[in-house]
């Protein structure tokens, strides 16, 4: 797959510097235009928490892991050729690597970075190297608010989340279930789903994973926007794979996994491994599966169609000691995303890690905190693909219409962070201190008028006013901020235009799968 | 002074991993007895966010600043003195600095770590290299709570704030002006508020800098705890001096930073820059004026005596665009403070840096948000000291009850943090794969047993229930847990004992000073 240019447009594409087009249009008012940010790219070194000897041990357990114990692939008698033709040690449903046979396989085909490309080109992103891509939280069964509080997810609550995300500039990527519609059938509610994305916003967007037929009939709404010959040679849309942690692919896994790379789709490889109960309690021994189970099927990709797009994924979990229950934005996960990210970078891959985690039922002090510490994470250990970055409450149980709202605030804010602190003979200002010298101040010397609309984040939703002004204001709390927020852009959401052939075409497709499959629940 | 070895009883002190006694103390629901954790060591690495060119560059900015423009010290002859002894030059109340003469006097002779001593010797801090220590809050007109909103401090607020950081597993340090007790006359209160440090806590305190008697007296009644003779060659006592930024130091502050440092005591210079008020409006140039100002505040403590303990402190800030308004958590302060460690590191001096900030009114999902930015930056520059580390609210303006003790909560998880991830095979534990292998679980395994109990950081305030149980319990949103959690510690606490000679030689100093002095409130 080449590296592409991003098309763009320089006067709608804000990147670097906290996208100001995007922030002024939001500041307007304009909460019902989406401003373009699409992606943003990291200017700030990665934080590098491990030296090369610990590094090093990591990835010497990892080929270890493979080799000694390796992975089952149940179910896909395809897979186990494909790898007994590479040179892996195919036993039963067992296959163990010869030392370093992953590792050569990633790295021999794997693109470095690629295209994501969304309808609206001016919306597609660029997957690794320095670009990072922000995309909303993934897979919760219920939706959350403030005024009506927690019940199940919907088409129609489906569709809320894909304006939302279309609306907020800092999230570059529609994502793929933001919420289950459960009121859908299960074998049908992809359609649905997949059409959303197309029709409700422009930018680029998941497939279904959860059976290979639904993999394929999502790859095949994106030929009906693109083009056939366009797909076949573009990255237009991904599947997020979840592997069977431990060291187990199911067949409904590795087959989706192989129909998005043989139709040359990104595919997002993501071990979920809850410390103590699908793998090691141990944080570094979680990092050597989660590592090991993602190459294996990054390499799977690469032995389907080599040179398919993929992303290394983890997914690193704490526990409640007492309960067994899964806690989110504590600090082993928090470390743990940073070593993850020094071995990607050697294995020259794209990197998805953490998100706004929190095991919070409401948007409050408790959610943003941890939400804050898995975030800060992600854009530090240099992840490219931030599934999650908005919308997650109770430990991805519910997507939270608040929470969505102040999650993409803080990607903004984010922005800024990765774009570093300039250090120049402008940014140093000596003139300035010459100009107004000691004891004086500097509200209106030179340097500060040139500087002053661009140099601090200024975040959309927080409340930086006077005791007073807050109080009179009817004090309110970020929640109560981010509701009127979250409304304000529903009500003012007007949907892109979109090609009416295209638009029938696909309305045409899902009819006709509809009518030849009966309905299934479950 | 010496570098000595932190007093420390094995059985009491946790350090490193978490301080597992204390976790287990308070898990054990003794939240009325202080479990004790003196400092944490950091085991993990600063975050580097500048490469040597961009560091060097500010530092011949810095060097530049002070040698071209230089600060005033006004209404201090002595200062002035101090300094064209040293070999500055001295142009009235203008001093100019040639090059590198602040960096020579700064590096020969503060020391790079210390202990500031505590009356309870197992709860004594050591100051600078790998050592952290977290601080209370500093200085707030108001408090808060969500029963009863926002008021004036008073003396009886500052002892339960007091109270708080003594029971604090993770403040290690009882603060200064843990909020302004307004109730008492302004040249008196700084004997309540040491004495409250003293009586109701055993941890390390700061005392008064507002005048340079008051500063006398703090240093006095402390010297009644300790000893003359000890206090002559230990800090058992700290000075927080600001900066009149900028450029700027007052009598008051000079003097007040002279008698900390002639009594061998600690003083923490701090400059508080509000960009485009105080200092430039660019982060860079802000970070030049900051390190400018405080070098020349500790250079005059080792010209006042030399060897005596100092800290370089910052406090960089930004600014909401439109109102003025200064904002908190925001992402330049944050990559602000990573370089001043980076510049501090290379000085060779102990660093303040960072707290728990935020302009929220209330301990809400802003406030828990932009505290853990600031906070996670305090952890990854490398600051040694971290004043403002709990109950910070509004801008400073208000100490909160429940802020405190969610912010000292996430103290908690900051010792984790800065343990690190232990990379060695008991960690890696193929053992364990070994034992488990493909598509098992990991509950009941040799490895999972023998590390459950301390693998994972626990919050004692996050709720990680189900949804159900959350909502059986009542529904509660973290800041009415932390209402719960400040009204049981204080239900609870005991007093540390004290010698009684003590207790009343410190009540007839008091009692003196009151009686000779007209009580002056303004």
């Amino acid at each position: 797959m080449e590296d592409e240019a991003i098309p763009s447009d320089p006067r709608m594409v804000a990147r670097g510097r906290g996208g100001r087009l995007a922030r002024r249009a939001l500041r307007a008012g304009r909460v019902g235009a989406a401003a373009v940010v699409a992606g943003v790219r990291r200017a700030i070194p990665a934080y590098e928490l491990l030296a090369e000897e610990g590094i090093v041990r990591l990835e010497t357990a990892i080929d270890a892991l493979l080799q000694e114990i390796g992975l089952e692939f149940r179910g896909d008698p395809q897979a186990l050729r494909l790898w007994h033709d590479a040179g892996a040690d195919v036993d039963g449903e067992r296959v163990r690597f010869p030392r370093g046979l992953v590792r050569d396989i990633v790295r021999r085909t794997t693109p470095a970075r690629f295209i994501h490309h969304a309808r609206n080109p001016a919306r597609s992103v660029a997957i690794g190297g320095s670009d990072v891509v922000f995309s909303p939280a993934y897979g919760s069964p219920f939706v959350h608010d403030i005024d009506e509080g927690r019940r199940y997810g919907s088409i129609e609550h489906f569709r809320n989340f894909v304006k939302l995300a279309y609306l907020s500039p800092w999230i570059h990527h529609s994502g793929g279930t933001v919420c289950e519609p459960v009121d859908l059938p299960v074998n049908k509610r992809h359609l649905d789903m997949v059409y959303a994305h197309i029709r409700y916003s422009d930018k680029a967007f998941m497939g279904s994973v959860t059976a290979e037929e639904r993999a394929e009939e999502s790859i095949a709404m994106a030929r009906l926007v693109f083009g056939t010959a366009f797909v076949d040679t573009h990255c237009v849309v991904m599947g997020n794979i979840n592997v069977n942690s431990p060291l187990v692919y199911d067949a409904a896994m590795s087959k989706a996994l192989r129909a998005y790379a043989r139709a040359n789709q990104c595919t997002v490889v993501v071990p979920f491994i809850l410390g103590g109960a699908m793998g090691p309690v141990t944080t570094a021994g979680a990092i050597v599966q989660s590592m090991a189970e993602a190459m294996v099927g990054v390499a799977l990709c690469q032995l389907e169609r080599p040179g398919s797009p993929a992303i290394l994924g983890n997914f690193l979990s704490s526990t409640a000691l007492r309960s067994g229950a899964p806690t989110f934005g504590t600090p082993e996960p928090a470390l743990g995303s940073l070593i993850v990210g020094q071995l990607a970078r050697r294995l020259g891959v794209p990197l998805r890690c953490s998100g706004a985690f929190t095991a919070s039922k409401l948007p409050d002090g408790q959610a943003m905190l941890e939400s804050a510490v898995s975030m800060q994470a992600a854009v530090q250990c240099g992840a490219n693909f931030v599934l999650h970055a908005a919308g997650w409450l109770e430990g991805g149980l519910a997507m939270g219409y608040e929470k969505f709202v102040l999650d993409a605030d803080f990607c903004g804010a984010l922005h800024t962070y990765l774009a570093g602190i300039p250090i120049d003979d402008d940014a140093i200002a000596l003139e300035a201190f010459r100009e107004v010298g000691p004891g004086k101040h500097f509200f209106g010397c030179a340097h500060t008028l040139r500087h002053f609309e661009t140099a601090f984040w200024e975040s959309g939703l927080a409340d930086n006013t006077s005791f007073e002004q807050w109080r009179d204001a009817g004090s309110q709390d970020s929640m109560r901020r981010a509701n009127d927020r979250w409304r304000a852009m529903l009500a003012a959401y007007e949907a892109p235009p979109i090609d009416p052939a295209v638009d029938e075409a696909l309305l045409a497709f899902m009819a006709k799968v509809k009518e030849d499959r009966p309905d299934m629940w479950h």
